[in-house]
């Protein structure tokens, strides 16, 4: 029996595999182990409960939040470091590199982690302590973000709000819309923005035979469409997840794209959720920011990150940049609700990852994230020289440091278990993005040069 | 013009002041000023909109979300600031001491810092640097929690979520319930219970007459009662927070009484979410963990934090415990649901934070930090003092760094608003925590030893 087709069939549970094994769980469907991995030789799943047992487990009365429940698999990326895992129990041996889950390689410059050394240590020091700090953040680093990134264009130090990250701020920010808006997301996109929709009530059910959640639109982003949606096909959303560069498909949107964007906003009242965490990526003179587009402040939120420009996924930084200018139908301004969910349900970034962020912003951090960006994507241009050569359709790269490659008629998930099995290479299958990233693997450029050139000597010898 | 009376009397905004100012503002009534500083004197509020400028200002066609506007006032601890502020520019030579929001004012052992400074510089070397953690935490702070806190409990490693603090995991916790539950609170209690779950929409609207949000049921904590809510009384709910040892009123909750909750719990169904952030202080044979129950591990989640323990405020690190054992109504583990929330709506605690936390839990960290806490208890014991010597009676205290004062007879927002004016030290109005807590003051034993000793002898010259 192979593991692989195994795992490339199995119904996702939507547990982390630290879940699989408590043998009081019940034994209806939503809890069942539905992972059929051999147990003794792969270990992590132990589906040992009996029903006898599960009719004696006591049980709450407090019934399941059905938004969870309509939730269909587990997020992607832990589901993807699963089979990798169970991969690598398969084969001990192998040297498996990861080009999936987007996460960061390169060690952070010492301009900014010694920075973040110095902070720690005067935490130790009377002068140095300092206690809860204001949770929309340090004031220094609100005004170098806002001068860094948003110069000239009408950003306030006090219309940033600094977090722990744009996946929790793209939470947060669902919070504030809460269960009674209509949602629009690019697809394939980013899975946080529609599984965060389905967690607040914002969907309808899954619908098996579209892949899609009722009541969300999905934007088809397509190379026929330069990945970039027909905004008059849809029905109109309140809230549009805008990423640029996008994640997955690596595409950064023009200016004139984004003006249609702002100019459609503008005339159904809708409000762009801009995720700009990939921007430093881009090579050319596409908008770095939604707010370069006039206008733009009275119909968009941006969120953005460190991570992807720091190496700060383990830190953990963000922001988001949420205009005064920004009002919901009733003149109330959407910072104010956002500011009151940054104070009730969150207590600010550490205080260590922003004096991180402080030295990022210094003209030496500037200079040395710079280098890494750099780097990446020196990486991204290696990856798709290969696929190039190898004569697939690549897309993305230029300007994002992910690489979207196209499968022409094969299944995301058969092709990434092709690569996992054949080559020992993660990377992500496409329609983990949605049904509109079908046929595709994104690749992703994070990872150090000689693990880039051994896994697209691989890639060469799999698809010479 | 008295700026206190109106820091008193003032309809409290629901925003923080950095969201006072915008000149687009519309006049409607949930977005008016409603702070009435007088603007030149203290410049921190700008009501410049007038009904034209509002008028002309864009709006989008996105409804606010109605749990939001819900929302009856700016989340206690920024609302304190505020008028901590405003103080401040009334008498700009005043010595202010704030014993009010609990922030701690020790500096943080040098084991432990040395640890989070040896962890960002790692960072910047190929060997130490790592990107994404597991969302639930560092496998080994996983595992020094459950031994040092959880220790022949049955609590498992993997029961263990690593957060970015509790207040943080409450809202995780109020997301996976949903919107279609019952909770109860301790009246007396942290705001963010109550808050978080207006925003989840748990809640009716704010009743003014009897300061309480409609389907919530508030236990009402008095001396009378031991500060142990009569459980017969109330209509069942589904979630039942409970704080032990007590924020605000110190209270410690017995074997007894914990027992007791438990089984009421057990024989109604509900879920408890039990906030353990100062269990460290206790100093008698009262539970540390609702985990010393027998049973409670069906019944009851458990969340705590480094922040008063290790003087975390700023650093940011939490944990919460969700038993395996712990079943909705249907049989589906609670931990799986809120596994998914910890892996879609957060991205782990900050890597540094970890290595602070893991080094806190070391022979020499939990040391230091019994150290930290036996110097703020001893603080607690110099202001129980105080107000015992004023003939006030006096509550908390011992197993908690908060004191707990009655003003029988009055507002405790006038209290607040005397003190504040008279002695310059900052305090928190008990009716802030809920309308149980009207005429008591709590008094926060954080800080250095000079200004408790300074703000105790600013209390006999009020009070003598």
């Amino acid at each position: 029996m192979s593991i692989t087709h195994n795992l490339t069939t199995i119904s996702i549970s939507s547990s982390s595999s630290s879940f699989l094994a408590p043998s009081s769980f019940s034994s209806n469907s939503n809890s069942r182990c539905q992972v059929s991995l051999p147990v003794k030789s792969v270990g992590i799943c132990k589906c040992v409960a009996t029903p006898q047992e599960a009719e004696t487990a006591y049980k709450t009365k407090v019934s399941r939040n059905g938004n969870m429940a309509k939730l269909q698999a587990g997020y992607l990326f832990p589901e993807i470091a699963r089979r990798r895992n169970a991969h690598l129990l398969k084969f001990p041996d192998a040297k498996i590199i990861s080009l999936g889950i987007g996460d960061t390689t390169e060690p952070i410059p010492e301009v900014i982690t010694s920075a973040m050394a110095k902070r720690s240590y005067a935490l130790s020091t009377l002068e140095g302590y300092s206690g809860y700090g204001a949770e929309q953040g340090e004031k220094p680093l609100r005004s170098a973000i806002a001068s860094t990134y948003y110069k000239d264009l009408g950003i306030a130090d006090d219309d940033i709000f600094v977090s722990d990250g744009a996946k929790c701020d793209i939470s947060r920010l669902q919070i504030v819309f809460g269960s009674n808006v209509k949602m629009a997301v690019q697809d394939p996109s980013y899975p946080a923005y529609v599984d965060s929709s389905v967690i607040m009530g914002q969907t309808g059910y899954y619908q098996k035979d579209v892949e899609k959640f009722a009541n969300i639109e999905y934007m088809r982003c397509k190379p026929e469409n330069g990945f970039f949606p027909d905004l008059s096909s849809i029905s109109r959303p309140d809230i549009i997840f805008f990423c640029s560069p996008n994640n997955p498909t690596g595409a950064a949107a023009t200016r004139e794209q984004l003006t249609e964007l702002v100019q459609y906003a503008k005339d159904n009242g809708s409000i762009i959720v801009y995720d700009s965490a990939y921007a430093m990526y881009i090579s050319g003179d596409n908008p770095r920011s939604i707010f370069e587009i006039p206008g733009a402040k009275e119909v968009a939120i941006e969120t953005s990150s460190f991570s992807k420009y720091a190496g700060f996924t383990g830190v953990r930084l963000g922001w988001t940049v949420v205009p005064k200018q920004l009002l919901f139908s009733d003149g109330f301004p959407v910072a104010k609700d956002f500011n009151r969910i940054v104070c009730t349900c969150f207590n600010g970034a550490s205080n260590i990852s922003q004096a991180g962020g402080l030295a990022c912003l210094s003209p030496e951090g500037l200079k040395a994230m710079r280098e890494v960006i750099g780097f990446y994507k020196e990486n991204t241009d290696i990856i798709v020289e290969t696929f190039d050569s190898l004569g697939f359709k690549v897309y993305g790269g230029k300007n994002a440091p992910y690489v979207w490659v196209y499968f022409p008629g094969r299944s995301s998930w058969d092709v990434f278990s092709e690569i996992l099995e054949k080559t020992h290479v993660v990377t992500t299958p496409g329609s983990g993005f949605g049904p509109g990233g079908e046929g595709f693997v994104r690749v992703s450029a994070f990872g150090h040069r000689e693990n880039i050139l051994e896994a697209c000597r691989r890639f060469k010898q799999l698809y010479k």
